[in-house]
């Protein structure tokens, strides 16, 4: 029974970096190549941080398990549209914006540019000289959407005055507001800030958001989940493509609406206004984001993030175990196509709360959904897609009862982003975003992709074993 | 150099029927098994009519290139809504039905009842047997829609008083019609026949189509074909899926629907009536269809089809080179799922113009774009959808340049049915449908997919070597 050790021939598993592999491919060696790479990329610091919360893996899966059913169990109705003021009792003299909060000297121009824009809007000032002059000595307040139960894309600027939708999380009883998409071209939220953008603002409160808001109650609730589950199936990815969801919203509001308006120029209008907007229903994704994420913050123990978002200048992330803390690092820039005329020395860092579509495993971590969308990766196309979902898996806690994807013949998303996962692999959410032109007035200046910094996550872990210790 | 000859083993490579492959496969034997069959089955008499085409395939190939040109190459349009008395200038007492010409008494159940309620509904008599009295006596003409630059799903019923959407094809200037699709439930195109159908009809007639034809004249004609493309590459291959189709029309029609609308409560119950119809736009996909298909009748020696089509009874179809001659085979019975209740003993053999969604590329041809209708064929999902358009590639002649799927990365869905391709395959079209009961008055049982019947193809395969030699 002897037999020669050398027959068969070895045969050579390669770990870790690929170029052991590749060295043994060009000589013709067989060789199984496995994509292994050491924990936290080889950080000891870091391991060890992994290795404390190891200890404690029971509970965490335990509370992580209840943090995810409340991230994927809410039941987000949008329910109305009215002003600011009112949704949100916002006072006087208070502009929200996106992303962690930020002092007024580290915001990024575009940003400033919408605060300044927004106060003049509100006639709080009647120029942008006397608006900053306002915000210089704190006689108007700077805070982010997420402290007041609301998201904002991009600046993601919110006054009293501006009308919000409310979406109600019906599992949970809580609720988040958003602004009305304004659509594309010159708008606040990319930082444009010139007479037409305070004219459609204008319209938006007098005209639109009251109407919107009459046919949202007589509709008595629209099942935002249900949509979000079909506009899916239907190649939208509800951060940067939103077609499908757009337009079955509008289907769903056209008799509401119609009843609604008495004045049917205004009805008109207003249908003009969604009649070729594909990207209008992405601030009800992000409404109904916040809403289903934030139960989950707060569950002691749990490890998933319930918050990404950017303000331009830093990334900011929450966990659930964590609540309110927020851990942030430099915010990166966008990789993506650029309007004709610009290119990336005209592009600002990533910016806005939209990444909280990405919170509940849509926008780029749901790509497999949309491959049209690939195409700011690079190649792009099915392959590309498909390969940003599988990698998202590796740092997600779960995939999603309801949001399915047809092309992986129903498998649901990967939601539930997982701190220790992420600092493990080393591998960051992938967001899907617009780019906003860098300097103010400039306005949206192209789309792409960009990464969660790993800075936060390394940060929040680092305060997780601190809780937990 | 001498080698033993056995050494390697010899390897097998098994043709034509598995039973081979399959034996050697449960010895364990390595077969590599290429599904061939003989050109049409081994039927000596068509491989004889196949090789007398074969001898000018040449200029054949030249003229299904132009065929293919003109099917491919339409700008369909809808440009008005209006009474086919007047876009059709059909007379009184004539009724047209789906498919192939056929005689009253040959006419499935749900056919005549369709047929009987449209004389009750146009008032040419008061009931059901004064109407058939009519027809049986020729005092009311039964004609096929497509005699009239028309279409109509299933029992396809269409008379004067009816609003019918006009659809032009601005590439080449001929126009096709459609009656606006009634919803789900009791409607007149499954034979349904009560009271609750006419007074739709009625309401269809004097509110929405009046409506519909407004905002449509309002918006100086929407271009379908853009409109087709983005709802493909939403999950709709536009015959069982319209759902994003439906929804992107009401979106492009909402502002004109609303200036159109003097009284708003017209707007709101044909809002209500389009918020979830999600097959609204079938029609509309079939007179675009048609529209594009009509330009490919009458090149001379092309070999594809202009034109699939079932009364219930038989399914007809035309050949680009035989102009307006029919091609018939005894219909058959679709294959699918069934509302609760029923069960194919309720089923009526497969009806409808709607086919000539798939003579364009779309429905069962494009099945790789809507992996959600494939469960209609058995186990579904993404596998069998693909395989399904793979197989329509053998029987096309070309690939559409802007019906295009994102899950084939872009690839544009087969196109050009080769009746050549046809009869040496034995391949037939593969067609998705709904399926209406065998009795009048039911109405839809279920939806499904059925084969286009061979036997269509090689008399149509017969005529084109008649007309060649």
């Amino acid at each position: 029974m002897s037999r020669d050790l050398l027959d068969p021939p070895p045969r050579v598993i390669s770990l870790g970096l690929d170029l052991f592999a590749l060295a043994l491919e060009a000589l013709d060696v067989p060789v199984v190549h496995v994509a292994w790479s050491p924990t936290a990329g080889g950080d000891v610091r870091l391991a060890g941080q992994l290795a404390r919360l190891e200890a404690r893996a029971a509970t965490i899966e335990r509370a992580n398990a209840e943090a995810l059913a409340r991230l994927t169990g809410g039941e987000p109705f949008v329910v109305d549209c009215r002003p600011a003021w009112e949704a949100l009792e916002l006072p006087e003299r208070t502009v929200l914006h996106a992303g962690p909060p930020i002092a007024w000297d580290r915001m990024c121009e575009p940003m400033q540019a919408a605060v300044l824009c927004a106060i003049r809007y509100e006639e709080w000032a009647a120029n942008d000289d006397a608006a900053r002059r306002l915000v210089e000595s704190d006689r108007v307040k700077l805070e982010p959407c997420h402290h007041w139960r609301a998201v904002g894309p991009m600046a993601g600027v919110i006054t009293r005055s501006m009308p919000v939708f409310v979406v109600e999380n019906r599992a949970f009883g809580n609720r988040a507001h958003v602004t009305i998409n304004e659509g594309l071209g010159k708008v606040l939220r990319y930082g444009a800030n010139d007479d037409s953008v305070v004219a459609r603002l204008r319209w938006l409160a007098t005209e639109a958001g009251p109407l919107l808001g009459a046919a949202l109650r007589a509709g008595r609730g629209l099942d935002l989940r249900a949509l979000m589950a079909q506009a899916l199936r239907m190649g939208d990815e509800m951060h940067q493509r939103n077609v499908a969801a757009s337009a079955l919203l509008v289907r769903a509001l056209l008799p509401h609406v119609a009843r609604a308006g008495g004045r049917h120029h205004a009805v008109a209008r207003l249908g003009e206004f969604l009649s070729d907007h594909d990207q209008f229903f992405l601030n009800l994704a992000m409404a109904a984001g916040k809403a289903m994420a934030d139960p989950a913050a707060g569950v002691a123990d749990a490890t998933l993030v319930t918050t990404l978002s950017r303000n331009g200048t830093d990334f900011g992330i929450r966990v659930a175990a964590l609540g309110d803390r927020w851990f942030t690092a430099p915010v990166a820039m966008p990789v993506g196509l650029y309007f004709p005329g610009f290119g990336p020395a005209d592009a600002n860092p990533d910016m806005g709360d939209s990444a909280i579509v990405e919170t509940i495993g849509l926008g780029g971590i749901a790509m497999a959904a949309s491959p049209a969308v690939a195409r700011f990766l690079g190649a792009g196309g099915v392959a590309e897609a498909m390969a940003v979902t599988a990698e998202m898996r590796e740092i997600c806690a779960g995939e999603h009862p309801i949001f399915r994807i047809p092309a992986l013949d129903e498998r649901g998303v990967p939601v539930g982003i997982d701190v220790r996962r992420v600092v493990e692999t080393g591998v960051t959410p992938l967001i899907n975003t617009g780019i906003a032109g860098r300097r103010a007035g400039v306005g949206q200046v192209g789309a792409g992709v960009v990464r969660a910094p790993l800075g936060c996550f390394t940060a929040a872990l680092d305060a997780l074993v601190e809780a937990a210790s």
